[in-house]
């Protein structure tokens, strides 16, 4: 065994994709792998450098070559071992000969530069190879249900069954390194630069008002559970009650949702708190921490971030999450349509909030499905279903006032629209047209972090529109030029929330929160008209001196895809579950015995179907 | 606001007990508490250096006298603050007279000298005061259920209902934080010198065999569950199948013991795994880890820690972790008691395991409890109820058997024990009463490290002797020398795992893990008769070329709590549930209706008592 410090070298992080001869991710530091361990050094890390070098390696075979030579892997890299032809290690043959691929080995060798012409350019370690001197088969692999470099063209429920060789490929090694990587920054960020305290806070609790998708865990008090909560919400908001003044954790939460496509049952949030902080705080910091931790191997982001309110963002993009790496706003042309005397149009907007917007799809006409639009032709002039409604000097006008160019193509909505989902979606699905037609507009080595803020602080319930419902949480403080209004027409308060939005996904949302006893139960009791005793301790809290206090909660499995183009939140989780909340390796959730629910004081209520068919 | 990077100066976190005139805990680093905020400063960081500057502070109210000055705290420490007395700022002083103590308000004023002979030695900004210019109450505080100061002596449930009003307390403060840098600084180590990868494992998992202390999570499947594991066991080796090499996590684990004390339903532990690893490389990684982690405040602890067999621990101090700060082992005097020829003593030898042990109390006669022992008198004889059984040589070759002084007292025990226990728990009851006697036998400064190694594999079943179950779980791999007596005689087999101890109490356990998957089914179906089809995932994995791995898991509230000298983990957990597993601030687990279980299929079975008080 060595001593860890005498080994320190600068080691690189380096993760290579030999298949297609790509660098993913380099960090250099010193770092130290091969501490603790009998090995000499990893399998990404030999090179010219070390030739001549009496060097121990421990990996997987992942390729041998009629008893001449073989590939060995590890998390880092792969380098190349000759097998030993002479008699006197004709042992050594036979077993690196004899194993399978995926065994794991101990090969013990002398580093030797490659025979002129052999090296490997694309591969890190292509300089060098390892004559082997002694071997052992530390672990055999039997066959292998696919081989783990076709791994990503199978099945995801095959991939799920043996996470844990799936684990082994490139990209599931880069994209936990790079997870691991980032949160530790986060981490330096808010403790070592802030002064921000990791504080663990409970994940057995109770039932929050409306906290209709929480998990619930039976306790052995008859009737009593305890909830898996959905954020650290309220232990953040007492913390700052008990003067912890800057929080922040890694937080374990819970949500669920039944089958919904990428999400999963349980989840992680960097979580947040401060006290005496304003939204700009907020919003300072977290440009500052996403800065920080920004891998080396990504564009790089530039600060502050660009700002939008939730009405520009709904009146331009159709959406309160824009994608804004490409253009296409929506456009109002209700004044021109005005003008335009057809019936139909001038009907539409005569309702109280009638509209029409209109989008222009730059390009369009690569596509074919934009037919029944309004398109720009090379000669001039405008091609539509419309154009014989629209004079010589309407369609100048439109083309103006949409600036249209040669080939374009508008996307028109006449109706009662507020929110102009409908176009927003259709802003969406013409870029994903555009781009299956070989354009590019959405660069995904670009990163294009907005704040959307502003948002209303209640909503009409979805189900009886004349009550009321927190758009966010009930503890979110209003505009403070809104309070007024509160108590007169509170569906006119804008809250004191911000969303972060990166490339039209959301990542992120906080508020600056209510710390006045007072209004946090005039808000729940009046306004929303809940039971307020379920949320007592917090508001006796309030009474006791709380600071004005803020926070925000990034959701890290989304911001991970995103920084390394993932298809699914699944491919930066080491174990994810299915959509439908299985664990398709393991084989959870499973059945339980009666006797195991008995300490509970549960039962099963068997569906009437599965009831009759125990019976038989 | 300001730009952080621009203020971060070096600033100390010197939390500050002004009550008994002591600083509990420095950091020096570039650290800036007040970036994203308006604050200039906290209130523990002002000296003499800063007269004249103008600081805005924000903090809650500690003491105001005769509205002349008041002591304004933050999270930092305490400064003094002098209210105006000119007519100008007559609102001023009005403000800050009449707001009740743990108020929270703002000051900007200008920092001054304290007047000559006014300064305060014993607190870190004693040299200095802040003549208030501006002031204002953020929050007003409602009249508390006790002083903070107090809070300490008040009733626990008190104290834990009121959760938010104790964590403003300097002990709890110096706690969270201590734990958070102590937690950082592992952190830094394990991933940034030595490659450690921090990956998450769910805790939405199934229930492992024999895991009747696990809490359950109803599914939206009739009948089925989910399982809060006690710990990430089965993930983290499947990690090292799937080649991440070295992994930690800190993990959030679940037991449901029902109530017991000083135990958490939820707690955390540094979660470690290694490939190609032995007991020596994770020993010393573990002390490494320590070492760099372990708070500048505290007396060092040296490396490599001491080692002991089980069977050595259980000789000398009749416990696998005994507390070595102090001495008192057990001796055999089996040989010594066979000559004495008293009938009795050679009935309890006669028997398979039968001895006569001894400890020698050094000064036992302080305390007066010992009176039924062999006391050694200062006249050079021993006084017993065993003494006329004893002639005087005998006598003499006792005192010198046990190397007794003056004052010293002997416990004796007869009888059929291997263990020991007895007189292991006598030992450090023995302790207790030389302590409250006044003798100081563990300082509370001093910190003991003890390795415990070569447990056995597997143990009797309490409740059938006859079958074997594991002394930790079953995927301990058996020491190299003994794995052939598996197939002979499996309850000689001892195994590759090993125990942390600190000063007698057990921090961390961990072992070798088997990678053979034919091993690990003997081990399963073979010796521990258990159905290993609910493992079947983890054998099937050992076939893919799993690499020999190893791991530990330390528990963090056990060990912070030691290092801060905490009479119980609680006191290291911001949340802590009471010892009935309750929270008493939240009111959780609660009772839930049946409404909400109708998704999950569950119904609850009511106690009959219950039930019946129900229907009436």
């Amino acid at each position: 065994m060595k001593a860890p410090s005498s080994r320190a070298y600068s080691f690189r992080l380096a993760l290579e994709n030999l298949y297609r001869g790509v660098t993913l991710y380099r960090v250099h530091c010193l770092r130290n792998f091969s501490s603790f361990v009998a090995r000499t050094n990893t399998c990404g890390e030999l090179r010219s450098a070390h030739v001549g070098q009496k060097v121990t390696l421990y990996g997987w075979i992942q390729y041998q070559r009629q008893g001449l030579f073989l590939v060995l892997r590890d998390f880092q890299g792969l380098t190349q071992i000759i097998i030993p032809q002479d008699e006197a290690r004709s042992h050594v043959k036979e077993l690196l000969s004899s194993a399978p691929v995926e065994s794991v080995v101990r090969v013990t060798g002398v580093v030797s530069l490659r025979p002129p012409g052999q090296e490997n350019p694309k591969m890190p370690t292509g300089d060098i190879e390892v004559k082997v001197e002694t071997a052992e088969v530390l672990n055999s692999c039997k066959k292998l249900p696919f081989e783990i470099k076709d791994f990503i063209k199978k099945s995801e429920a095959l991939r799920m069954q043996y996470r844990y060789l799936d684990l082994r490929s490139f990209q599931l090694q880069y994209n936990l390194r790079l997870r691991s990587q980032i949160v530790m920054r986060m981490r330096e960020y808010l403790c070592n630069l802030h002064g921000f305290v990791d504080v663990e806070t409970p994940t057995l609790f109770k039932r929050t008002p409306g906290g209709a998708k929480e998990f619930l865990v039976p306790s052995r008090e008859a009737g009593k559970f305890y909830s898996l909560p959905q954020s650290p919400q309220q232990f953040k908001q007492l913390l700052m009650v008990g003067g912890l003044d800057r929080y922040f954790q890694v937080a374990r939460c819970y949500r669920d949702e039944g089958s919904r496509p990428d999400r999963q049952p349980e989840f992680t949030q960097i979580d947040i708190e401060m006290s005496f902080v304003d939204q700009n705080g907020i919003q300072r910091l977290i440009e500052g921490l996403l800065q920080y931790s920004w891998p080396e191997d990504r564009s790089p982001v530039t600060t502050p971030f660009p700002s939008m309110t939730y009405e520009e963002a709904l009146a331009d993009y159709g959406t309160d999450k824009p994608d804004t790496r490409f253009g296409m706003k929506i456009v109002d042309i209700s004044d021109f349509s005005q003008r335009l005397g057809i019936h139909f149009v001038q009907n539409a907007l005569s309702y109280p909030h009638g509209t029409v917007k209109a989008i222009c799809i730059p390009q369009g006409m690569v596509s074919d499905i934009f037919t029944y639009s309004v398109r720009f032709m090379p000669d001039g002039s405008l091609k539509s279903l419309l154009t014989k409604f629209l004079g010589q000097e309407q369609q100048s006008e439109l083309i103006q006032e949409l600036k249209m160019q040669v080939d374009d193509v508008v996307l028109l909505a006449a109706g009662e629209h507020k929110r102009c989902s409908a176009l927003g979606s259709l802003r969406l699905e013409s870029a994903d047209l555009l781009e299956a037609a070989g354009l590019v507009l959405r660069d995904p080595a670009v990163f294009h972090f907005l704040w959307v803020v502003d948002f209303p602080l209640f909503l009409p319930k979805e189900d009886n529109p004349t009550e009321l419902e927190s758009a966010h949480h009930p503890f979110t403080a209003p505009h403070p030029s809104d309070t007024s209004l509160l108590y007169s027409d509170p569906t006119k308060v804008r809250s004191q929330h911000y969303d972060l939005v990166l490339n039209g996904s959301e990542v992120g949302g906080g508020s600056i929160r209510i710390h006045n006893a007072e209004l946090q139960r005039f808000v729940l009791e009046k306004v929303l008209k809940e039971d307020s005793e379920v949320l007592s301790h917090l508001l006796d809290a309030l009474e006791f001196g709380a600071p004005p206090h803020g926070g925000i909660a990034l959701g890290l499995d989304r911001l991970i895809s995103l920084i390394v183009g993932a298809q699914s939140i699944r491919d930066v989780i080491a174990f994810p579950k299915s959509f439908r909340g299985r664990d398709l390796m393991g084989n959870a959730p499973d059945y339980v015995t009666a006797e195991e629910l008995e300490p509970y004081h549960i039962q099963v209520s068997w569906p009437v179907a599965e009831a009759e068919a125990k019976k038989n």
